[in-house]
C-alpha cells in the first residue's frame, strides 16, 4: 500500500458528490474549506468543550479574517449529547442568531459532533448545507463518509436521524496526536472493521504494523484513513440509502456492539470498543454456525489484543442482549440476522438465526 | 373545468413519484391505500383526537381486517401538537411498539396531522414510509403534496423538517362534511390563493360559484382539490427542494401569514385564515408599488368577503411584524422580499422591499 500525507477520496452520490480531503497538517490552511465555503457569509461552529480549544477556535478565527461571520456553539463531550434535547436547544439557537438556508453548519469533532450537526442541518429550515472536520479516529474513518446522522432516544442508538450528505470532508491526521488512548483504540476498532469484513490487504497492513499504528504513525495513519474512507465510499455509493442490503456489511459487528452500548449505558462504553468485541462476537458466532475456521477467529482475537482492544464484555447479560438485539432497526420485525465472515476480508448477511445459538456464543465468550 | 368525482393527480418527483387519489366516498374501499401497502405488515396510523372517532377507528379496523397489524397514536388537536416535544413522545412510542423500517406511517387529520406524521416517518430510524389520508380542505388543497414535513420551534413555524414525500396520497372530499365552518374557511383561504396567484382560470370558477362553495358541493370539490393538488404538483415537481425559487410561489401571501400566526400565538389565528389575510396584503402592497392596478385588489377583497374569509388582521403590530418577517427562513439574511401579483392567476418574487413601504401597507389596511 503506497504511504503519501495527502489522499483525496472522491464520494459520487445521487443526492451529492463531495470530496474527503485526508492529510497531515492540512488543517492548518484550510483552502478546502473556503472552496467549498464560496458564496457563502455566515458559518455556525459546532464542536465540543475538548475540541473548541484544541481546534475549533483557530478555526473560527480563521474564517473570521476570511470575512465570514461565525458562530460557535459548543456542546459538552459524549455521547449524552446525542439527544432530542440537545438537538432542541441548538434549533433554537440557530433561529435566535438568524441561521437561515445560506448558512452553512460546520461540524468540528468526533462522531458526536458530526452526528449531531448533521442532524441538525439536515432539519433546520428542512436543510442547510453542512461540512466536516472530524478530529477523531473513529469520525475519520467512519461518520465522516456516508451521511449517516442523527440523534439517540432513550431506547435506542441513531434511531432518529437521516442520510444527509455533507459539501465536503477535511481531515487531519495530526488531530489524533491530542486524541487520548481510548478514543484512539475505539477509531481502531473501526479500522479492524473495515480489514476483517470488507480488505484482507487492509487487514493484513494491520497485522504487520502493530507498533507504528500504536505510536499513531501520520504517514501511516493517513494511508489508512484514506483506505477506509475508500472502502466505505465504494459501499454507500452503491446503497446510499441501505435499501439494498449491501450498506448493512459495513454494520459487521454493530449488532453486538449497539447492544453493548445500550446495556452500559450510552456513553460508558465507546462505541469503537463495543465494535471490537463485536468483531470478536461474530467471528465466534460464524464459526459456531461452521462458517469460518478456528484460524479465523484466533487472527481476530490476536490483531485486537495486539492492538490494545477489548475481546470480550466482562458484564454479558445474555437475555438483555438477545432482546436488545431484536429492537435494533436492522431486524426484521424480531427475527435475528446478522452480518457474519466468510473469511479475512469477506462478509456476508444471514437471516433467521436462532436466539440460542448467539447466547451460546455469548456465554462461551466467558469462560 | 370538468366536474367529475374522481381525479387522480401523478406527483413525479426524483426522490419519489405517487398518486394524489382525490373522489367522494372513496375513504370507504381504500382500494388505493391496500395497494400501496403490498408487502406492508404494521401499519402505525397517526390521527388526533377529533378524526379518531370520525374516521381514523374506522380505518384502523378496516386495516386489521386485511390482516394488518396496526397501532394508533392520537395526539391532541391543534397547531401546538406540531412540537420538538409530541416529536420526542412519539419517536419513543414507535421504538416501544417496535416500528422497523418496514413500519408504514398512515397519517389520517389535518395539517397538523400530516406534517407531524411525516417528520416522524422522515426522521425515524433515519427514514420509513408514510402514506398521508388528509381529512381537511387545507391538508389536501396544502399539505398532502410536495412532501414537506415538520414542526415549530418557539420561535418559528415549521423551523425543523425536511423534504420527505409519501407512498401515495388518498382523498374523500366527503371528509369536509364534518369539517367546522373556521376549519373550512381556512382550507379555502389556500385555495383562493392558488387562483390569484397561478390559475385565473380557478379563480374566476371561485368568483362564478361563491354558494356551491359555500354549500360544500362535493362534484365541485373534488374538482377544486385536484385542480389545486395539479397546480401544487407542477410547480415541485420543477423545484422539489425549493432550490430554485419557483416553489417560493406557492408561498405567496405566507410571509404575512407567517407573521400574523406567531404574533398570535400558535394555533389562534388558523394557519389559512391567516394567509387569506396575506393575500389582501400582498394586492395591497403589489399595489403601492404600483405593480397591480385597483381592480386587482378589490376583486381579491371581494372573493374573500363572499365566501366569509377575512382581510385584515385586527391587531396589527407593524414593528413586530417586520422583526418577525425578517427571521422567516424564506428571507435572505435580513432583506425583505414577497412573492407579489401581476394579475390574476400570476405572481413573481420581488427582492429588496424596503420595510418602510411594507409597514404603510400594513397600516393602511387598518383604516
Amino acid at each position: 500500500m503506497n504511504q503519501i500525507h495527502y489522499q483525496t477520496v472522491r464520494v459520487d452520490l445521487a443526492a451529492r458528490s463531495y470530496d474527503v480531503e485526508i492529510g497531515t497538517k492540512n488543517l492548518s490552511h484550510l483552502r478546502a474549506i473556503l472552496d467549498a465555503f464560496l458564496n457563502v457569509q455566515h458559518v455556525v461552529i459546532l464542536t465540543d468543550a475538548n475540541v473548541a480549544p484544541l481546534y475549533a477556535e483557530n478555526i473560527a478565527e480563521h474564517l473570521a479574517a476570511h470575512d465570514l461571520t461565525v458562530d460557535m456553539m459548543i456542546i459538552e463531550p459524549g455521547e449524552e449529547s446525542k439527544s432530542i434535547a440537545s438537538a432542541e436547544c441548538l434549533w433554537e439557537k440557530l433561529l435566535e442568531i438568524g441561521t437561515d438556508r445560506q448558512s452553512v453548519m460546520l461540524a468540528v469533532g468526533g462522531g458526536v459532533v458530526g452526528d449531531l450537526a448533521g442532524f441538525i442541518a439536515a432539519t433546520y429550515a428542512r436543510g442547510i448545507r453542512f461540512f466536516q472536520i472530524p478530529t477523531t479516529l473513529l469520525a475519520q474513518v467512519d461518520s465522516s463518509v456516508g451521511g449517516k446522522v442523527g440523534v439517540n432516544l432513550s431506547g435506542g442508538k441513531n434511531m432518529v436521524g437521516a442520510f444527509y450528505q455533507p459539501l465536503g470532508v477535511l481531515i487531519d491526521t495530526k488531530t489524533l496526536d491530542t486524541l487520548d488512548e481510548s478514543q484512539y483504540l475505539a477509531g481502531l476498532g473501526e479500522v479492524v472493521k473495515y480489514g476483517v469484513s470488507l480488505d484482507a490487504e487492509l487487514f493484513e497492513l494491520l497485522e504487520n504494523n502493530i507498533d507504528r499504528v500504536k505510536q499513531r504513525n501520520h504517514a501511516l495513519l493517513t494511508s489508512i484513513v484514506a483506505r477506509c474512507c475508500r472502502i466505505k465510499a465504494d459501499v454507500v455509493e452503491k446503497d446510499e440509502l441501505e435499501t439494498l442490503g449491501l450498506r448493512a456489511k459495513l454494520n459487521y459487528g454493530h449488532t453486538f456492539a449497539h447492544a453493548y452500548e445500550t446495556l452500559s449505558g450510552y456513553g460508558t462504553l465507546l462505541h469503537g470498543l463495543a465494535v471490537a468485541i463485536g468483531l470478536v462476537d461474530a467471528a465466534r458466532l460464524a464459526r459456531k454456525l461452521d462458517r469460518v475456521n478456528d484460524s479465523f477467529v484466533e487472527r481476530q482475537i490476536t490483531v485486537n489484543e495486539q492492538l490494545g482492544l477489548p475481546v470480550r464484555y466482562d458484564k454479558t447479560r445474555e437475555e438483555e442482549m438477545i432482546d436488545l438485539m431484536t429492537h435494533d432497526k436492522k431486524s426484521v420485525r424480531g427475527s435475528l440476522r446478522f452480518i457474519l465472515p466468510t473469511k479475512i476480508g469477506q462478509c456476508e448477511l444471514v437471516t433467521e438465526i436462532s436466539p440460542e445459538i448467539v447466547k451460546e456464543t455469548l456465554c462461551s465468550a466467558l469462560s
